[in-house]
């Protein structure tokens, strides 16, 4: 008997009326025969309600004793959606992470899972029941409850699936899949059906937040096959067009092979740039320069150097926007005194704009066609990356919109 | 080193203000050099928040999801309370009643401890931790959490303080202590500096509702010496003037010998009595009356069976005024027909007086004493029932704050 297991986000979950829409959607499901594990989240706010009064206490507490607290809001939402499926009749369990047993390691507030026992939701299964399963969270070999952190539902219920051997994990949301760029920026912006794994990754680390990038990185690890669809459509649309509805993560890559060559537009406004200038191009110098940027805790994403010129050279890298003044601070103490900078630079009024797709593996002309169309519109390309399905650039955040809009036109993504 | 176990109520709990006194109270406890183990209940109100969810989405919810859900709230206090003590640089550590853990059976939202392993507690407590553990709840032979019932965290707080050989429990509460009655009804109501474990149950059990009656029967049991006292006092009192405050439940019964007959007068407003006249007096009778009440879940309790004339007798019981309704009901479909009863008459207006002293034991004239102060008083008795260390009259309901009054002035317990 084929195995689906649906994960609600906290939006769907937000209150008891939903919760009941929630229930029959999956009723709709156990009807047509198959098995269902639900691994829903907290109620949307509670998450926030429950960390709230902790930092009411004191700055920074005990990442233990949040794990503690948090993983009471998914708790709720089993039970509630439990009785919910009671009352339409349907025999349905509850269980808490500790409980299944979902393993994970220790690491407090960002825990990892590292087993799912499968044994007693099998159990359940074979007898008809519907299980749910807190999202969010599992225990450690101490005893002691983890959680993922934030977004972490999401790769709960992947993980699920790969432990149940799920025919497709079901992952409904209050968007109705992934579209080639953010609908809000280009009107024309088209969802689509399937995605490859790497795109989705790419798409996620890029900004496009449908999904938390490490559920993405748990499916394409164990191949799941897993759909983002919409929560928010009438529970009782038939099952036939509710299941090809959406946006299937895929990872038959085949079939992509005679797509267009761009699968969507992917952007991120809050970036900041920082430039170190003249400083001696030797071993190491990297290193010196981005360790304790590192060791504050920020994340570098795009990074350049420039051909030396008189055994000097300029280092140039990108932070989210959020940690621009922290790295400057770090850079101004550390780098300039130790490194004999002649200046460090910054900009944070820049955005990272990229076209994402596995299928310009096989095309060429994807970056000309990019930098052309940039240089028509008049932006200034101030960074370029690549990786093997990617080019992304870096742009005034002034025109980011403009180049977004002016990418989806020139690669036709508004087409089928 | 003395090891003493702390309960704090809803109220005690019921904002991060409290929560920072409560932690405040703890640490000066452990400042003195005692182990401290302390059992907070749910913040105020979300209980019953929590229980209303459920019941928004289905009247009678399945028990086992019920404690599911409940059983957050307790999980949420603890937490608080660890992060608390933590900002009061305490070393500090929360558990839940699955992970000492606390074993019950599987009577879900009833359940009754069964056994509590020490093990984790203890190595806690020795490395210098302040122990938190949820109160109200633990984990059956199968893994699910069950809850013990409406103000079982008393009782965990008891078992906890019985498993680790506390030498006293402390149950902090929103009242001092116990009072030779209800200081609302007489003003000149005196607090009990101890009071002995059956005297509490009979207190407890005829509506003085400072502590959970089963929490009372454990500690009985396990003869844990048991102290009410305020959470309401500054929580930097000295620590020697707190210990000796509140009421002590004792279990040295010799040093009341020579204590007043009497130790408090309880009441119970919301009694309703119920005659079934005219039945023959044959063996089983009682049965055939009572045993459909029974089947139908209500506690009857005081129950007297008139001396019998021509083969009839009279039945007269008792039963909680909120179930008054349904026994007659039960009554009118069942007893008539099958008892040939004459008739069924029933009276939900009375009410419960008792006075109550393990003193009553050694003194003799208590009985008549207590029957003429009511007589002076014009109060009619309707019925009778004593025990070792009661005797409870069921009077009308509009003489009961009279034969309160009239009996705590007549057995002199406004005088220490």
């Amino acid at each position: 008997m084929a195995l689906f297991v649906h994960k609600y986000g906290g939006t769907s979950m937000g209150s008891i009326e939903r919760i009941k829409n929630v229930a029959k959607r999956v009723a709709k499901w156990h009807d047509a025969g198959y098995q269902i594990v639900v691994v829903p989240s907290a109620m949307s706010g509670e998450t926030n309600r429950l960390l709230g009064m902790a930092n009411e206490i004191m700055p920074r507490p005990d990442p233990r004793e949040l794990d503690m607290l948090a993983s009471t809001g998914e708790q709720v939402s089993v039970a509630l959606l439990s009785i919910a499926l009671h009352a339409l009749g349907k025999d349905a369990v509850s269980y808490a992470g500790w409980q299944v047993a979902i393993k994970t390691d220790s690491a407090y507030t960002k825990a990892r899972i590292q087993s799912i026992d499968d044994a007693k939701v099998r159990r359940d299964l074979d007898a008809g029941k519907i299980v749910i399963i807190t999202g969010f969270q599992g225990v450690d070999d101490e005893g002691n409850i983890a959680t993922l952190g934030r977004g972490g539902s999401d790769t709960s219920a992947v993980a699920v699936a790969v432990a149940m051997k799920a025919q497709e994990c079901l992952i409904y949301t209050d968007v109705d899949g992934v579209y080639t760029t953010d609908p809000r920026v280009v009107t024309e912006a088209r969802r689509l059906k399937t995605v490859t794994f790497e795109e989705m990754l790419e798409m996620a680390s890029l900004g496009s937040k449908v999904l938390q990038i490490r559920s993405v990185e748990f499916a394409g690890n164990y191949r799941m096959p897993t759909r983002v669809l919409s929560s928010l459509t009438d529970p009782m649309i038939p099952l036939e067009e509710e299941a090809a509805s959406g946006t299937l993560i895929s990872f038959e890559e085949d079939t992509n092979m005679e797509q267009a060559a761009i699968t969507g537009i992917a952007f991120n406004r809050d970036e900041a740039k920082i430039t170190v200038l003249g400083v001696p191009d030797k071993p190491g110098i990297a290193y010196q320069i981005l360790g304790p940027v590192a060791d504050a805790n920020v994340e570098v994403d795009m990074i350049i150097q420039n051909q030396s010129v008189d055994g000097k050279t300029d280092f140039t890298f990108t932070v989210p926007r959020g940690e621009f003044a922290k790295s400057m601070d770090v850079l101004n103490k550390t780098a300039k005194e130790n490194l004999n900078a002649v200046s460090i630079n910054g900009d944070a009024k820049v955005s990272k704009v990229s076209v994402v797709g596995v299928g310009m593996r096989s095309h060429v002309g994807i970056a000309s066609k990019m930098f052309r169309t940039l240089s028509e519109e008049g932006i200034n390309i101030l960074m370029i990356s690549t990786s093997e399905i990617k080019i992304s650039v870096l742009i005034d955040e002034k025109y980011m919109e403009l180049a977004v809009r002016a990418l989806h036109k020139a690669f036709d993504l508004e087409k089928a």
